[in-house]
């Protein structure tokens, strides 16, 4: 039987990262089910169902925590695609990682950047080059 | 003769960070005014004077990634000051650190919330327990 | 009302990291009751009750972690304490430090030698110098 | 002439990483043969010939390590076949990398847990899906 | 109009870093042309055009640098170009990368090898196995 | 009986970081004397004497590795010290990790640059303010 938190996250989920983010969670069936179901109940059942910022402000913060993690270009894909999908504009995207080459260096910010245009091209945001 | 870069970012360094980003700077003259001046120039004198994100949107951000990069407590101490400077409210701070539980760990989003806790203190907006 | 995860959680951090745990959650209650709530909950009430791994176990791979991660030694010094509570000998916590110096660098590992040593220390597991 | 460390530590690479260990061993000879010959002698011929952890405490905690580093997915390759080279369970090594959502947040866990599934796959623990 | 800062740094980066430096800047084009404007002005406009350290030592240190933060691949490539470029020794590059097993740890410095050792290879200082 | 890897490298030691480095020995005496052990031998020992670069240019490189890391502070302030005793000059330090704030961004270097101070005002290359 499933938890309530677990019922809301999956929605959240749907709601946020789409196919993406159920694609993360079939993944991890074979190895490691719980971790799916956890990421399902305190990120999404716990964490962004919480009032105090909007959607679009914890995709954005969402955004920003990836690129100066650095070694997270995976969930920033996701999180690009969550971004769009709750109504954050591109060019709010693309400052967020302007702003970060200020705090974790250019090369994080360039790295990124490189993950949200593919994510951009996908969508038909911009053009291929 | 400073450059309007200097000029512009200096006001914008004021507005956001106040006393506190004066200090830094001033800290520097004795060792590497030159890091003083490029911290004013580029990131007030550029990149803060951008569009695309309101500044409450630029200060949650970068509260997401001093968090983030967990060995930038001065700085989120700054911020955090800038981010209530510019119109954030104290619980959007506290929600952007919550957030980051989730995408940097618990233990970066703990310091992370104790230097907001030592900010609001000092201004205020809880008490000394 | 207090969810079944919160009061196995709270059980578990005491059994864990005894008063330095309870501490954290205290300090917390002023700033972010809920972020005291989630660390309850989902670290404690979820993940240190799972079987595959002792608690022995799950108190070394997180002075690993803290260790490769550099900018926690607050939830290091916790972890040292709890390490040492679940049963692990000082000897296996001395040696997983080591074992980091190959992993994250010198420079990692002895901080947390440090870290750890001030615990040894206020423990009377060694004698100050 | 090679030292007792050498001689000591190439056996204990083969014993844990097997053709792993060998293959980046061989493929340091053209560039820089010295740092080949530093990793066998100073994490296997120092480190991992030490008393106080099993080799299996010594593989989690690394497993530990490389996950919370985030950027190291090729050394936890070489380690996820070595944890369960020296008699790891599988389950002990997922449970491990569970454990760093907790520490290390859910990206750098979610990263970690897709190798260990390569891992898994090429060794027939779990059948690709 | 372009700035002087500008220009010096369009100028610097292609001294330094040739043809992989001037692909960086195109990429941006599409998504985001002020970050590659900021990166021709603040890194190549600014800091490359300072005394202070010879051309070599500011590349080895940025040898350094993107070896220690680990999720910098694609820039080390570059700074391995480019630290050749302006008349850095193999042996130099090389030795950097060593010395950064002590700091970093062992899979940052192995890692950062493998991305030296394909350049090398490009270039024909080392040949192909 | 000591290894002349211990002897080179204590000999080593005394010539770069001086009276902080040999502290750093003793204070492991009591909780590690094996990971003081290999302190000496691994980075004194076998890596700071090797050709390939000066002990400048190794000290440059650490610095930049040490403002990268970000949570390094004491290791900072030793080879500031260290990058003093073997000949760089105070010049050569300042920008490295003015070099770093393109890398690494903004706050690893300026928590840097105030580490770095310190030294220099306990040397007396800068008065106190």
């Amino acid at each position: 039987m499933k938890s309530q938190r677990y019922t809301d996250g999956l929605k959240k989920l749907h709601e946020i990262d789409g196919e993406a983010g159920q694609k993360v969670i079939e993944s991890l069936q074979s190895i490691a089910p719980d971790l799916a179901k956890y990421t399902i109940e305190f990120p999404f059942g716990d964490i962004y169902q919480r009032d105090g910022l909007t959607l679009q402000q914890r995709e954005l913060v969402t955004v920003a925590a990836l690129t100066a993690l650095g070694h997270s270009q995976p969930q920033l894909r996701v999180h690009t695609h969550g971004a769009l999908n709750v109504g954050c504009k591109p060019e709010e995207i693309v400052e967020t990682v302007i702003q970060l080459a200020v705090y974790a260096g250019f090369p994080a910010a360039l790295n990124a950047m490189f993950t949200v245009k593919d994510v951009f091209i996908e969508r038909g945001i911009i053009t291929v080059e």
